[in-house]
C-alpha cells in the first residue's frame, strides 16, 4: 500500500518539525515546503524538503495531491507582528489565503490543518476558555490569526473543503529556541533573574509532541464544516511558578523578580478548555513538569 | 488658504466618481488612484488621475500626505467573489492592508474611511440591522470586507490611525451599469421580464450622493476607535415593488415575475438602523422614488 501524503508548509520551524516527524513515524510520505536553511531535515523524518515561500506557485511545483497539508508556516512573533504588521499578514494570512487557493483549485480532495493560536481569544473574562469564547485578540499576530481563521471558514463553507482549526496555548519542547523558556534559560545562565510581567500571569503548557498527536487526529476530523478545537493541557501554570522551576532544574536555584509591567500584547490568563479535543480521543500525554525537565536537560546539551 | 486633500481610490468606479465629485464641490483638492481607463475625469472634479494599482508604492508616489483617503477600490461583485475568491480578496483585502500599512508609515496623520457593505451582516434575525448585529457574511465578497474591517480596527487600535467604517446598503444612482436597477432597464427594454428570487427580499436603497455626503462626514469623525456607521435610509423596499415602480417608470407597465430560487450568496432583507449616522447629523435627503425616477431618465439619456 502507498503511504498517505502530508505537506507540512513551515516545516522547518520548532512546531513544523515535530508534526513532520511525529507523521513520518506513523508512516506518512512528509513533503516539507518553506523557509530556513536546514540541513538535518532528512533526521525528522521527511523524504523532501523545499526551501521556499510558502504561495501558490511553490505549492503547485511541490505539493501534488497530498492528502493532508498541515500549514504551519506564518508569523511567529506578536512583538515582531506589533513592529511589522505587514510582514506578519503576509506570512499569516496571505500564506493561508494561497493554501486554500491550492487546495480549492489544484487537490480539493486534501484535508487542511490549521494551527492557529490562543492569540485569537485576547483577553477574556472567564476560565477556561471554550472554542466558543468570543475572539478580542490584542495583537497583530493575534489579529491575523484570527484573519486566517475566517478564511479557513469561508473555504469550507463556499467550496467544501476539509479543514480543522487547532488553536495552540503555550506550545514548548525540545528545539524551542524562542520565547520565555528559552530566554529564562539563558537569563539565569548568566545569572540574570529579572522579568517582564508581573509572574501572576497563567499559562496553559503543552508539549509540541502531544500536538503534532493532536494533528494526526484532527486530519481525520476535519470536515467542510471546519470544526475548531483547543490545545492545552487544561491547567494553568503560573509563570513565576514555572521559572521557578527551570531554575531549579538549571541548578541555578535564583528566585525569579518580576518587573510589574505586563508585555504589551500578552493577555493576562490562559487556560483552555480541552474537552473538544479531548472528544476525539486526544489527551495530552505529557505533564508540564516532566516536559520541563526534558527541555531543560536538551537546552544543557545543546550549550 | 490651501485646499485640503483627499485621496479616493477606485475614484473611477461607480461610488468613486461621486465621491471625487462631492469633495470637489466642498472644495477639496481630489486625487484619484485606481484601475480603468477613465478620460473624463476631470468633469468629476479631480486634479488628478493616476490609472494603477492601489498598492504600498502606488500610495507612496501618488499620494503624499492627504488629509483624508477613501477607500473605494475593492471587489464589486458577489458574483465573481465566489468564482474567483483569491482576486476578490486581493482587491478587498489586499489592498485594505496597503492603504493602512501607507499610512502607519508615510502619512500617520490622514483620515481613513473605509467603504464596507451590508454584505458583512448576511443572514439576519431581527430588522432593522444595527452596528453592533453580529457578522454573518455568506459569500467571499461579504468575508473579505469583513476582513479589511477588522484590519482597519487593529491599525487603529494598534497604531492610533484614524479610520471609520461606513457599511453600505444598496446603494444606487446615476451611472450605475450593473447589479439589479441597471440588469431590469435592460431587461425591460427587451420585452422581458423575468427576474431571480421571490420579489419579496427587502432592500434598503441610499442614493449615492447622500453617500458621498455621509464619508464627508465620516471623515471629521474618524477616530482610534474606529466607529462603524451604517448608510441605507433606515426603510426597506421589497425588490417587487421597486420593479415594478422601474417598470413605469420606463413607460413600459411590465409585471415582474420572479423563479423562486434566490440568488445564491444573496441575504433575505436589509433595513439599516441609521441613527449612528443622524447623530452626526447626517441624513438621506433623496426619497428612493425620486432617485430611481432620476436614475430612469439618466438610463434613457445614455442609451
Amino acid at each position: 500500500m502507498e503511504k498517505p501524503i502530508v505537506v507540512v508548509t513551515g516545516a522547518a520551524g520548532f512546531i513544523g518539525r515535530h508534526v513532520a516527524r511525529e507523521f513520518s513515524e506513523k508512516g506518512w510520505y512528509v513533503i516539507g515546503i518553506g523557509r530556513g536553511s536546514w540541513l538535518d531535515w532528512r533526521e525528522y523524518g521527511l523524504s523532501a524538503w523545499h526551501c521556499s515561500d510558502v504561495n501558490f506557485n511553490s505549492l503547485q511545483e511541490y505539493a501534488s495531491n497530498p492528502n493532508v497539508i498541515i500549514h504551519c508556516a506564518g508569523g511567529a512573533s506578536v512583538g515582531i507582528s506589533i513592529e511589522q504588521p505587514a510582514d506578519d499578514f503576509n506570512l499569516t494570512v496571505k500564506t493561508t489565503s494561497d493554501v486554500l487557493e491550492f487546495i480549492r483549485l489544484c487537490s480539493p480532495s486534501t484535508r487542511l490543518i490549521y494551527p492557529s493560536s490562543a492569540a485569537v481569544y485576547g483577553h477574556v473574562k472567564t476560565l477556561p476558555i471554550t472554542e466558543v469564547t468570543s475572539l478580542n485578540p490584542i495583537s497583530p499576530y493575534g489579529v491575523h490569526k484570527q484573519i486566517a481563521e475566517i478564511l479557513c471558514k469561508l473555504y469550507a463553507k463556499q467550496y467544501g473543503l476539509s479543514v480543522a482549526i487547532v488553536r495552540l496555548f503555550s506550545i514548548y519542547g525540545n528545539g524551542l529556541r524562542k520565547q520565555l523558556l528559552w530566554d529564562a534559560c539563558q537569563k539565569f545562565e548568566r545569572g540574570e533573574n529579572e522579568f517582564f510581567g508581573t509572574g501572576e500571569e497563567v499559562r496553559d503548557w503543552l508539549h509540541v509532541e502531544d500536538v503534532a498527536r493532536l494533528f494526526i487526529i484532527a486530519a481525520k476530523n476535519a470536515t467542510k464544516l471546519c470544526p475548531v478545537v483547543n490545545a492545552g493541557s487544561g491547567h494553568g501554570v503560573p509563570v513565576k511558578e514555572l521559572l521557578q522551576y527551570v531554575s531549579n532544574q538549571l541548578g541555578f536555584r535564583l528566585q525569579p523578580v518580576f518587573s510589574s509591567n505586563p508585555k504589551v500584547g500578552d493577555p493576562n490568563a490562559f487556560i483552555a478548555d480541552i474537552s473538544k479535543a479531548r472528544y476525539w480521543n486526544w489527551m495530552p500525554t505529557i505533564d508540564w513538569r516532566e516536559g520541563i525537565l526534558q527541555y531543560v536537560k536538551w537546552y544543557k546539551q545543546c550549550q
